[in-house]
């Protein structure tokens, strides 16, 4: 039984508990947050929590009567400090805000002898050797001490150009990524009615590179924020040697942890999440009339649910950290767990190839 | 066991048919519809379906052709037709689009001795006796063959008014509702960066004293459209005598068809349906901190989630028109099986009142 | 000659700079920036400027190199700093973020003997003994060392509250605010998809207040943020005893800083924008079709177009505190450079009342 | 003189009208539309209009009744018909909807003897032998009867195109349209929050290859349309030989229709319309920090302004048909007539190239 704990009670790391629930191989200790999110009540009655802390090292007391008070004020208890909670645990996965996880592995976790970390996108890819997805390099990642989970955006191109790359001669890459401007509970962040280009190349290359090396030098990317909250859409263009478009069709309908999402007309993202019956999407739905191969160009779009796509590789991950040795049997768990299978056959059947 | 059809299978009528699934004293028949919508898809592995008819009377052989056509380009083999279905069901929930349920109710529902039906919002108060709330006058409707369902917005604002009148006297009500643009998987609908108004008065005001006459010409309702897609939101306001804001908010927290939503700020619509667990929330989330009690003027905000509210109506209509004679004991049964107890204990306590 | 500076030039100050330009009473002497922004290049050939500041009295050398150094890196020679500005004005209008304002009062403008300011809304009521309206309290604002622009929504609000007073009697106001949740060129702001409440009451009933106190008790007034950058809408319920529909209506007609926006349908807010031949809409617009009385109660819809409607405010402002001392000749002046007769006369014919 | 007719008086219609009043060489003899729309109340002081037909050659009798009404129902009388147009007119500009112009040059033009037409591209390429831009094709036009304006995306491509090619050996080209979903007065088209994909590949290559034929089986265009009202947006991939990212930017900066915009952070769609000063943008805008040539690979972006980019355009084209037989010239006095020039050179100081 692997003990697990999660430090940063947000949009990942509340849903990454949640998968760690249903694994049958692991425990969730607890969850540690800075201050008491409606998340942690929704999370409270089931899951011990600690305070968490933004920056170990400095005035830690001075923090936790900080966080303290907050908890008091809405009257829950927590169990302890992180402190307490990296005690309990073999591996943390940490959820905090960019920039929090490289200060926590500097000065946290040491305090705890041999913790593992699995690190999210936010955090630079220094902050561990692996960059993580489970179908291209698990094994390098086995008995990682930390391990990086790269953004939404990247685990998605991931995906989809292995897919690619498993029957095809990829030379060249370039994916224009239509951003979502936030989550949806996040109300503050824009943009209303507009256009904001996030910048040419983007930073989204050099992370998949960091995971899947074949595509060095290969991959441009870059991208543009618009007024929607609940998908990013990629459109990809591959230069290369394909075989056919029907084996490009095939390996994507391979790949279980990505839905060929088909229809006489392409569904919209509302449409796909609509169809969905839950919440969360964890598969990479890729839109089948868009996939068009024309002699040495491939084009086709995709869209990435940024709340859930990292999510079973989050559960992944942390099998290889702590030693796991065999990735398609991690995958098939953390599949079944999430009923990946189940959604997949449904939603592709529920926008039939016609 | 009453044996129930849906006719028309969109946004309402796919989320009453997973309803009727949950009742145990419901047994659905099947569904109807002129064409197979990705929700059919969705929906085939389990329900019997039938083609539907845009127009009974009119041509139906060619329209049978027509619809034929379609089902059988997407591989779906429906039982029969809307009126083998019709044959079979002691009552049909008519989810048509607007006007249709009229005319099913002139043409094709005659085609079945004794077939009780349900409508929706979209037609007129006179296609039935009885505009239905069950909290209200689930009394009425015992035994009537016709029964309407208003619109969400209308129920909303009925379970609402209905809390704020059992512990006050109120003398003019006014509501102006700021309404989504369009549901989620609508793309052609807008607006996109606009306000809309959509009248003054609107036709809300008459649907809500069809259904609760202790409002007649008391009420005003009137709104504007605005880019959402996720909820309508209401701004109440209320004159009259209010025996404390503790009371009322007392008679908000007592009704089960509501969720009053705390917090230290106040949420905003994406942050509600974040914490809610599933997509639908069948309760109407006011907003605690908008309660506002100033002498003889109570203010209040509600979100209306367009997609759902009225689905628990819809179940209790059903009995209702049944002859099932027990108001209390069908709403009990529908709020157990939609589980609308617990999602209001875990969304009150999510949100906790400080 | 009134010998005026602007201090900030973001989507007030650029605003006003260019309507100090079209008076021929007034001259522009210059424009203080802490930064080179694209408004500044857009001015910057025909008007001088000066070195702003963000906070004066605190390591200011230190600030201006900064300052510098971002002005000679986009090739612009601003004329000298912020103290050289002053010394060559009469009077500031101040259009510094929120709370500068105030310390700019506090130490920067006392280096000029006998300086003259105007503030806007972003500022606290403190700062000045009037919240000015022109309509209203131009008189008591006449030699004022220090005024107060309250914020477009408050404006609108003083525009249309006095029109309804002029002919009726009121007894209580409540004001909807539907607020646009950014302006058009901000895309860092949201929401996205989402209403924001934004509290109850919200303080612009102060304000309003502070400027016409027979409203003093009478007026409520609180809002939600929605997706749109074009306006903010009012909902405006108002209580009293009133003459007629129509006298409403003239009243309304007759005041030169609103528009009667008629028409068989209610045009949205994007349509009125594009009836208005010019990008900025200096006067109120108020829907014809939403005015509906019945007895005792008055309901209407105003837009507030909040990068514009306060501009009129600040020029008039500006020859109150500067000893000027007709209102009528000073509003008719601002109207006529601006050409509000113009554009009124205009779109009330564009969208005429049938 | 050219004597000129508008038919059809909305987003574009209103637009050339606007632009032909500037034309020393030309008259505005009239416009005519089938319903008093807020434009034509707009226009109805300067314009002389005319009762416009839906669809000549079917009871138009009847059709013109009704039209009558419209008109006297909002006091305003045209001086004639559509008929009575044409008679006094060497050119009408077709700005109906789609298709419209298709029936009115089978049905209605052949009415006055040798009158010439220009249509949108809303018509099919067939409708005219010649789809026109100015800056490629004038030649071909000269005293054409009939020409055809392609749509504002196309529009766009051959001008930016036009200045790749006019430097580099072009190989391929891919553009991906972000397309506004609707124009801003058009509140009842969506998408909210949601993408649309609109197709692959989409009509537009067919279209630039019509006017521009070295690029014939060169060009991929495909799109999906967001929420925004303000621009399309074009990420376009240039595959070939190329000089230098200097000598590409030379030639955006040397074509007078298109603006190059720079500055430290690329501007979003919203910031460039705000350093506008007028309400339309008849260049197009290239954001220059996205111009990113990597060896054979050269990508860009550029905002559309779709209601304004095909005015100059049709200003010209209507040049060319009467036969005026001087391009540079033609373009000369068109953009001098609307200030091509001043604001492309104030946009492009506005936002200094780094």
């Amino acid at each position: 039984m692997f003990k697990v704990g999660i430090n940063g009670f947000g949009t990942i790391g509340g849903r990454v508990a949640a998968a760690v629930l249903k694994q049958n191989d692991m425990q969730l200790v607890g969850i540690a947050d800075v201050s008491p999110s409606w998340r942690i009540h929704y999370a409270s009655n089931n899951i011990p929590f600690f305070y968490g802390l933004r920056d170990y090292g400095s005035n830690e007391n001075e923090q936790f009567e900080i966080a303290k008070k907050t908890f008091t004020d809405v009257k829950i208890e927590p169990k302890g400090t992180i402190l307490d909670l990296i005690n309990e645990t073999d591996l943390i996965v940490d959820c905090t805000p960019k920039r929090v996880g490289q200060a926590n592995k500097d000065k946290l976790y040491p305090k705890k002898n041999n913790l593992h970390a699995i690190f999210q996108g936010g955090e630079k890819a220094s902050i561990a050797k692996v960059t993580f997805n489970a179908q291209i390099n698990y094994k390098n990642a086995i008995g990682e001490k930390f391990i990086r989970i790269p953004s939404c955006n990247t685990t998605g191109m991931l995906r989809y150009l292995n897919s690619v790359q498993s029957v095809s001669d990829v030379k060249k890459v370039i994916v224009n990524l239509i951003r979502r401007g936030a989550d949806p509970p996040e109300p503050r962040s824009g943009p209303i009615n507009d256009y904001v280009p996030t910048g040419i190349p983007s930073h989204h290359a050099e992370d998949v590179i960091a995971a899947d090396s074949r595509l060095g030098g290969k991959l441009i990317t870059y991208g543009v924020s618009v007024p929607v909250t609940l998908m990013h859409m990629h459109n990809v263009i591959v230069f290369g040697s394909f075989p056919s478009r029907e084996k490009i069709l095939d390996a994507f309908h391979g790949n279980p942890r990505m839905v060929v999402i088909g229809g006489k007309e392409t569904p919209t993202a509302a449409q796909v999440m609509e169809a969905n019956e839950r919440k969360n999407l964890y598969q990479i739905p890729i839109l089948e009339k868009t996939i068009h191969l024309q002699g040495d160009t491939l084009l086709f779009s995709a869209y990435i649910h940024q709340e859930a796509d990292v999510v079973p590789e989050n559960i992944d991950a942390i099998r290889a950290s702590l030693g796991y040795e065999d990735p398609q049997d991690s995958i098939g768990r953390t599949n079944r767990s999430l009923d990946l299978i189940g959604t997949k056959k449904k939603l592709e059947s529920y926008f039939p190839v016609y």
